[in-house]
């Protein structure tokens, strides 16, 4: 890292946290065997992170085929000062689903911000495995 | 997508010129077989997008591994407003390596940004092989 910036990790929790404070990140997962990633919104419920099946169709899509039913993805959020870096990062690695519980689904859907997800008719659940956040603030 | 945006798709150049003109975006990868993603800072250079190997050692390491000396890799950058969706996102899919000529090296590190890549040695240049944008609108 340069030495203009003190990294710091996070706690699980404190990055799960940082995550929950934002409406957005970005979604990144395989698609026909090359390097996928896409933005979308996003809510903390229940110790998972829902995002609307609109924005990762292709998640779905993945997941259906084969023998499982979900599939690995990554999610990243992020605060970052462009000019000087500082700010935090969290990025999430574990399981996606699709919610098949129609309650369930109208509960998370209901939850999600507005600008993507209010038409959506699916939810995407990720059961956070690999949390891992940082802070990052100016060396003195 | 939901009623409140319009999305329109940009052209290549479009995109690359967007992706220019902001100082950092995510990278996404492959790590031991599961999805990685971080942010980095880069920048547009020759029709290369540039990122500091700092913040990329693992892909470098994917690169490294095996019989190829590159490994496809994702990168986006995004502007987006969080209350209304509006804005624009970016993602190039392409081959990344280590930049190998010492001088060739050295011209991109200058010309990256100061807060991460400034003790950089290496440099990891990502040649845009599928370039995708879309610039999000509110819908009249």
């Amino acid at each position: 890292m340069g030495s203009e910036r003190r990294m710091r990790q996070m706690t699980r929790e404190e990055a799960l946290g940082k995550l929950a404070s934002v409406p957005f990140g970005r979604v990144a997962f395989s698609w026909r065997a090359l390097p996928a990633i896409r933005p979308v919104n996003h809510v903390v419920c229940d110790d998972q992170v829902i995002i609307p099946a609109d924005g990762g169709a292709a998640i779905v899509a993945e997941a259906g085929n084969g023998t499982s039913e979900t599939t690995v993805v990554a999610y990243e959020a992020d605060q970052i000062d462009p000019s000087s870096g500082t700010g935090w990062f969290v990025v999430v690695v574990g399981r996606a689903a699709l919610v098949r519980d129609p309650q369930e689904a109208a509960r998370y859907r209901q939850a999600l911000p507005t600008w993507t997800g209010a038409d959506a008719t699916d939810v995407i659940s990720l059961v956070p495995e690999i949390v891992s956040g940082y802070e990052m603030t100016a060396e003195r």
